[in-house]
Order: C-alpha cells, then structure tokens, then sequence
C-alpha cells in the first residue's frame, strides 16, 4: 500500500473531552505541516444545547461548550453533524467516540469512504464476537471499512492534553510509514508520541489495564495503602504480559515500557473513574447496574465489561491458576467472592508468576 | 562452597524499625522450621532510655520501645549491646543498620566472624570509592569480612511489615542454596519473597529508584499531578534499565519487573520521605543541608546522595545525553538547574530512549 497522495485531510469522529482535545492539536498541526490539508472535517453529534445546535455553536465560537469548555478549538476544525458527509474527500480517519456507537457509525460509513484512507482508533475496549473471544475495536474498525488502522493509546485526561500539560501517548502501527504520518499529526513539543509496530500490544495493554484500576479501587475499599496498590501492579502487570504472551503471542514486551503499558497502568491505578466506582460498588452494596445508573449517568464501567470478557476466556481455557488476579476481578464484581480474595489471588499471582517464570532463571 | 552446617544461627545488626521488623520474623520463623538455632542474636545499639538501657528493656519486654513500639519481637531474640559478642557463633548475618555505620561495624567483625557465614544486606545506597565509583553495600561486607553477601530488597515501610500487612521483597543472591536459606528464614504468609540470581541488579535497582522519588518530589513542588509522575517513573525506568546496562552489563531485565523494581519505585514515588524533603526543598529555597537538618534530623537525603554519586559517574562517561533525568536531579539539588527543566530532561528522555532502542523495533 502506498500513502503517495497530494495531501492528507483528516476527519475526527468524536466530540466528546477527547475527540475535542484531539480536534484542538490536530487543528493547530495541519497547519503547520506541509502535506496536510488545512481543513479539518469533525463529525459531532447533533445536540440541541440551550435552542441551538451544537455544531452551529461550534463552528460560530469554536468551543465545545458541552463536552470541552473552556478551550478553543482552531477554526479550521468544521463541524458537521453527518459522518459520511464528514468522510468526504479524508483519507485520515480518528476514531475517537464512546464504544457503543462504533459498529453502527461504520455501517454508515461503510463502501462510502475512501478506500485508501488510514483510519486511526482511541477507543478503548473490547468488543466479544459471537464465540466470545475478544475483538479489538481497530479491528473492527479495519474490517467493516477495509482500511489500515492504527491506535493511540497513552495515559492523561482530556483536559491535561488539551491544557498543554506534559503528557504522552504510544501509536501503535504495524505499517511504519503511517505510524509516521499520525506521529506527524498528533505530535506536540508537550505531547509526546512513541510509534510502535506492535499496534495489537498497544490497544490489548490499554484496554486490560482498566480491570487491574478495579483491583486498585478493591484494595481501596479494604482501607490498605499505596504500597499494596504498587504490589497489584507488579503481579498484574506480569499477569498482563502473560495473558499477552498466551492469547497475542506476536505481541512485544517492550510495549508494556510505553505511555500505553506502565504509565497508562500507573496513572490509572491511582486515580481514575474505574477505581473509583470500583471503590464506591464495595463500599456501597449495591449492584453493579445501579452504581453505574448513579455514578456513572448509565454507562458501563468500562473495567468490569473488560474484566468479563477476560474472565469468559480465562476459564474457558481453563487458565484460572495462570491468571489468578484478572480471574477474581470479576468474581468479585459478580459478588461470588468477597474482595479480601483479591489479596488471595495476589498471593497465588505470586507463586504463579514464580513458578511459570523465574525458575527459569536460575 | 557449602552450607552444610549442623544448624544456622542467625545475627542481626541494627535495631531501628527495619531491624525490629525483621527480628519479629526471623525470630518467630527460627522457632518453626528446623535446622535453625532457636535463639537469634541482635545486635544493638545501646542506649540509654529514661534511665534504662535499651538492650535491657527489649530483654525484658521484648518490644523496641525507641524504633518500633507496639511490636512484641519473639523472645527467643536476645537483645546483645556488643556485635562480636552477637556474631560469635552464629552463621548467618544480618546487616539493617544506618548505612554510614556500616564500615565502622565490619572493622570491628574482621576476622571475628565464622569465616563460612553467609552475609545478607538490607542497606540502601551506595559507597563511592575513592575513584568515584560506586560500591554497593554488599560488596563492601563481602569483601570486609570476606563472606558470601546476600542482598534483600524491597517495597513497604518496616511498620507495615511488621503489622503482618500484604508486602512484597526480593532476595538477590548469585548462590540459588543462599537465596533458598534467606527465603525460608524471612518469608511469612503477609511478606512473600521472590529469589533472583541477580544479586547485584535487585541492590543498584533499589538504590537508583531513590533518585527517582526525588524527581517526583520536585514536579510536587511544580504542582503537577498523577499523570506526570507516572511519566517521569516511565522515563526514569528506562534510564534505570540503561544505566545498568552501560554500568552493570551481566544484570537481567526481569529483576526491573520484581519488587526491587517496579514495586519499589512505585511506591517509593507515591509516598516517601525522599519525595515529601526534595518537595520541600523547592518550595523552601532553604540549602539541602538545612532542609535535612529540619526535616531528617541532620541524615543525609538518601536520594540526593545517590543522585549525586550517579551524576559523576555520569559526566565522566560523558553520558549526560543517555541520562538526561538522572542528570538534571543532581542539579536541581545543587541549584543549578530549576525545578522546571526536570520537565525538559524528561522531554529529552523520551527522545533519547526513543533513539536509543525503539528505532531498532521496526
């Protein structure tokens, strides 16, 4: 495949905190790069916010009031409330917008974009085909459009990225030349990029870090300390690894040395949504529907959907000695074990992780 | 060499909290398992508290009331003011002291111990030689007193150990029988080991974390958040695993993925004594000198003292490029870099251990 067009124009499916953020640095890069088109397509949502609607206050005052205040979107970024209009003419397309609507955005786009666009994902997540096994979204997303697609993943909010806060992100691409072009794009002197070919270890490593949060949010609500959550991300962060080695053996381990492996880890088991709700379902009793309905508007808590997923595979090749800590997340999530057992599976994640790698060292 | 003694009798040198914590394990752990002498030695200090000695006070009420109070140590752990006395005839000793007494005590114990004891150090940090090079600890014993020198490091604070809470060490000894022996005299069911063969990465890896922490520290006092300390433990791991590799050629990768490693800078990052003074140290604009004086009570900074030792290694090997974080800490401390260009070394970081090693990925 070659990448030889006279120019690149980019279109962001998103507009949520991220997909903003994305369309704040995009923005301001194409025009700064020879090679890019200057305009920028960004497909939002229609949403009628205060008797107007969103795109119309986007394109007039360049801010996301809903999901980003606060920050000025470039105004080369137009918003446009139809995705395949949005589609038109790119060949580069971020996907940056909540799980649930990506397979039904890519019907709408499907036979209608350009066939040799490059699509780039930052969703997060699995989705579980028919079987159960898991299925990356960039996968998804390559095969309902028969495009190349590349992921960013890496750790931060929204809201640093977009405030120029030192943050990083990993691309991860199996086709060099693109993991350039979005390096290219996404780049800034206070946003630094690592491209890796790995691009499966990328997205696999950013999504099971979520359910190692949960753990994190577990301990919380056992009242243990810093040091405990530092333990849960060693034996976890080797369950990781393994988990890859078994499932995605072509995947690398110095992936779990990027922003998209240990600080993404880091970051999350010390603060973000996954470990607080977490948290809040122990120390509340309730189902796990209703802390979503009143801490999350209604979402699923994306750490205990991926946490399922990792359980059903687990147990169906019967890895549950292997995988000890992933396996008692979601049996704790379901309440048919207490989170004291977390630091049960702590203990045999332990000697698991002893006895599959480190006799082999002597 | 071999090990096949009738039965080990064990020795500890020093008794502030982590030498208290360790004496609680090890003295309850002698009594279960056999072959091991069922009275421990302990080594120390003699002071005077309220007109007692302290050795007759822990002899009597077998608690460190000055270091480690409200913990009962076993009885069977004689509290001994005289370390050749406490060496005679005991097989395996122990080294948890404050590490600026430690030549002064193996002058002492030269040519007084059982030439065939195994050593074991808990001490942190470095001797530079008179070349400026650096020593560990361990090598400084083995060579002092001429024995086998085991090293056992890890995460978590010597309350929290000795509370029986979850903690996590490792045990670095290049004689796999040595590390089985160490293994099965500290670990309990709340304190899991791991033994490696890598003896001297599980010591440097422990000590150069404390730099780490400092820099951690430093982006306090710049207010940044999460995020960013998770980045720089990213970065600063990767100089961690280079430093070793320019440094310590024969060290393994693995050890980083131990408690030694992660672990260790994790938590050491997210709460420390060297985080919370060189977060001080910024907001005050007092010297280090003064700082240490009111916060440590006139100790030396450990993690300033690495930092500097690691800084003239580094400008000897003309290395300021490859260690660019390692590098900046050192002058922060000594105020002639501010704070602020920790962000920028981090920056420079990124791209020197992208060039470094992920150019050879694709």
């Amino acid at each position: 495949m070659s990448y030889d067009w006279e120019t690149y124009k980019v279109c962001i499916f998103g507009s949520g905190n991220w997909g903003s953020a994305i369309a704040k640095i995009v923005g301001k890069n194409v025009t700064m790069i020879e090679d890019f088109d200057t305009e920028v397509a960004w497909y939002v949502y229609e949403e009628i916010i205060e008797d107007r609607k969103l795109t119309d206050i986007i394109n007039e005052t360049h801010e996301n009031v809903k999901y980003l205040p606060n920050q000025i979107i470039p105004e080369n970024v137009i918003a446009i409330p139809d995705p395949v209009e949005a589609a038109k003419d790119a060949n580069i397309l971020i996907f940056v917008m909540p799980r649930k609507f990506i397979r039904q955005l890519c019907c709408a786009l499907e036979g209608r974009i350009n066939p040799n666009a490059i699509g780039c994902s930052l969703i997060k997540g699995f989705q579980s085909d028919k079987s159960g096994n898991i299925r990356q979204y960039s996968h998804l997303i390559a095969e309902k459009l028969k495009i190349q697609t590349a992921v960013v993943m890496g750790a931060g909010s929204a809201g640093e990225v977009a405030d120029g806060n030192f943050s990083e992100t990993t691309i991860g691409s199996v086709d060099r030349e693109v993991g350039r072009i979005l390096q290219v794009l996404i780049e800034t002197p206070h946003f630094l990029t690592v491209v890796s070919n790995d691009a499966d270890g990328v997205e696999i490593c950013s999504a099971l870090k979520n359910i190692v949060a949960c753990g994190a949010g577990f301990l919380d609500a056992l009242d243990h300390g810093n040091s405990t959550t530092a333990i849960l991300i060693r034996l976890a962060l080797i369950e990781m690894i393994d988990f890859v080695d078994v499932f995605f053996p072509d995947t690398k381990l110095s992936t779990f040395f990027q922003s998209c492996g240990i600080v993404n880890l880091i970051s999350t088991c010390f603060g973000c949504q996954n470990r607080r709700i977490s948290e809040a379902y122990i120390r509340s009793q309730k189902t796990l529907v209703k802390v979503e309905k009143d801490l999350l508007n209604g979402q699923k808590l994306l750490g205990a959907e991926i946490s399922e997923q990792i359980y059903h595979m687990i147990v169906r090749t019967e890895a549950e000695e292997r995988f000890p800590i992933f396996f008692i997340i979601h049996k704790i999530f379901t309440r048919e074990a207490k989170p004291e057992q977390l630091l049960e599976s702590m203990r045999n994640s332990h000697c698991a992780h002893f006895r599959f790698r480190h006799n082999l060292d002597w």
